[in-house]
């Protein structure tokens, strides 16, 4: 697998501006499939759905989907049955364009909520969307930045490999910089492969990577109104997918270029200062170390203490104590930037000016290990968070509806 | 039933200071029932837990207690063998002094986790403890005063009321400012009544009075390894209680009390500027709207809204959305401040600039109503928060270990 840059085979792609955002920024994203496409879809939890989540979840999993078209600065949330309606129109002009069924069309909409789409300025950008739409890395480049809101810079990856009948590309674009959680916050993501995946395999191989990716991310805990995450897989490789260990290599392509995506939504986190990685070893489920570690990277304390630079064990093992998890802590310790600080149950002597001097770059790395007793297991998780900054509460004090 | 001040008959309290702060201010507390009371406890749900909460939850509910030593500016929490020796020591000296058992005395301690806590002032400080301790409203101050870590005001409060037989008292002491959240967050509490409770009395009207108050406050969604209220019922009124409407007064009486100490924990949280009250009704349980509340309260999108005295209802509904609970959000309105935001699944026009100026007072009202579909009912919970301010996060980036 190599890290590799621009679209897989059979795709081309367009960043433009319509107007929505007002300020002339680029503000509609459309990714085309030369050839219908398998797809699947993972979309937000949250009970109050924009309109493009209604229409976009309905539509998959597929066999035949021929593009994503993305409108940023206005998330068609919140706006009702006309809400409904232009997410619909947007579909059937992007088809009409291309000559197709407006159900082979997926529609995401990221944004302002509650606020009418200006559907007249996208209906008039839709036609120079398809019409500026080229394979090169620079349109997929445009794309991703077409996607962005309060995002400060664009976020894609691409990753070549191979399978046992030949070499495939997995290429990615998403937007995200706050109202962060798992179980999708406000984030789109659009994954491209040309490897030949049946509908199915697109949706095992989706779920599979999402977990361990775009659920494993918070900045707030807030579950927002519209998030999606899409894979399309057209083939155009001329590849097939057809026996387990080739699939395992597509998972494995779609799963790094999803947590590189990932990674790169908390790395742009609202007013972020430090990228934590947690770690949880040692539990009996991964649902259990998921609970624990989601916890940890919750918690405003210890958001706030690592803002800080401190190595504070104490609100990280308390915030583990709260989880909602049965298990011994005479078993738990912790690491910090790879100081033991606290182990089986007790606080280990450190030097504090000296650990917290490491923490004072950018990442920050929390491992908390179980290592007996009733619940111990060999199951882990990695999660990823932003610190809790001044900076975060002023940028979302200051945001208006 | 009236606001009153000082202590039910028969009770005598203490603050001191013995020196575990370092800066002079009062650390030591005691509450003494003349006679020996029943006790019930509630206790942190934290799987991480402090000595004195081990200690304290194996000896209730009790029906002989005679008092409650309470230390501040260290939580004897990780603190391993020696300090379940310390807190079991405080209690066994207390008991000397008043020539009762080490079982009849309940320990609590908060302040500073995982530093051995130093036993040799305490133990030095508990005769004049105990011989300070007065019947006074002037002692009760003094005990609440006591109690306080990075509190800014001690919280007290009393109320008479009559059953069927005469008169009583309830009257309680809490602190807390930080690490708040259901399930007994860093906060302490003792409530004093001389009504004549049996244990399972006690027991019955404290677990009723913390799920409507202590249960119901969040400052950060962290809760502590040491959290604790103890309800003593000493009887000293010579008013027995026994049947079910004398015991729904005292129950009453108990809830009022420590709704105040709960809402007085919110008003006193690190660094807020706002107290908001959000009311959830119209569902089927409690329990699914505790949810959802809690949500709302919790989320940091909304708490850094109010705090820019920002009525963004998009983020109050979406909290509600991501709370786990079924519900149809065509049937959900939400008003701010007395003023409609949106109503069945719609933001509702009105003029911003007018509801963000009511905002710019320190209360700040939310109210969200399910008014159809599955899971609609007449259930309803009221929950306190505190906004999310630069403040908050200065304090607790600054907060050492």
């Amino acid at each position: 697998m190599a890290v590799s840059t621009g679209l897989p085979n059979g795709y081309r792609t367009s960043g433009s501006t319509c107007g929505i955002k007002g300020n002339g920024r680029p503000d509609l994203a459309l990714f085309i499939s030369d050839k219908p496409a398998s797809a699947s879809g993972v979309f937000t939890t949250n009970r109050v759905v924009g309109a493009p989540v209604k229409v976009s979840s309905g539509r998959v999993p597929a066999k035949s989907i021929r593009a994503v078209v993305i409108s940023s600065g206005n998330a068609n949330a919140c706006t009702g049955d006309e809400g409904h309606q232009a997410a619909l129109t947007m579909t059937a002009q992007v088809a009409s364009e291309l000559s197709c069924k407006p159900e082979q069309i997926l529609v995401c909409s990221t944004g302002i909520i509650g606020v009418p789409l200006p559907l007249n300025l996208i209906a008039a950008g839709i036609p120079n969307a398809v019409g500026t739409c080229t394979a090169s890395p620079d349109s997929f480049q445009d794309a991703a930045a077409a996607m962005m809101t309060t995002d400060t810079f664009p976020k894609l990856m691409s990753v070549d490999t191979s399978t046992s009948t030949g070499g495939i590309r997995v290429s990615g674009a998403a937007k995200g910089a706050a109202m962060i959680a798992p179980n999708m916050a406000t984030m789109l993501a659009v994954i491209m492969t040309d490897a030949a995946l049946t509908p199915e395999q697109c949706d095992a191989v989706l779920r599979f990577a999402v977990d361990c990716s775009f659920n494993c991310i918070s900045v707030d805990g807030h579950t927002s109104t519209s998030d999606t995450v899409v894979l399309l897989a057209n083939g155009a490789s001329g590849q097939p997918v057809t026996d387990a260990a080739d699939e395992a290599i597509v998972l494995s392509a779609v799963t790094d270029v999803c947590e590189k995506l990932a990674t790169d939504i908390i790395r742009d986190a609202e007013g972020a200062e430090h990228f934590i990685t947690v770690d949880v070893f040692g539990f009996d489920t991964r649902q259990t170390a998921f609970q624990i570690a989601r916890e940890i990277a919750e918690s405003a304390l210890v958001k706030t203490a690592i803002a800080g630079n401190d190595p504070n064990w104490g609100r990280i093992t308390s915030a583990a104590g709260y989880a909602g998890v049965p298990f011994d802590p005479d078993h738990l310790s912790l690491t910090i930037n790879g100081t033991a600080v606290y182990r089986t149950g007790r606080p280990v002597p450190f030097d504090e000016s000296v650990l917290s001097q490491t923490m004072q770059v950018e990442d920050v790395h929390l491992l908390l290990e179980l290592s007996g007793g009733p619940n111990a297991g060999n199951q882990s998780v990695r999660f990823w968070t932003s610190d809790l900054t001044q900076e975060y509460v002023r940028m979302n004090s200051e945001y208006s509806t």
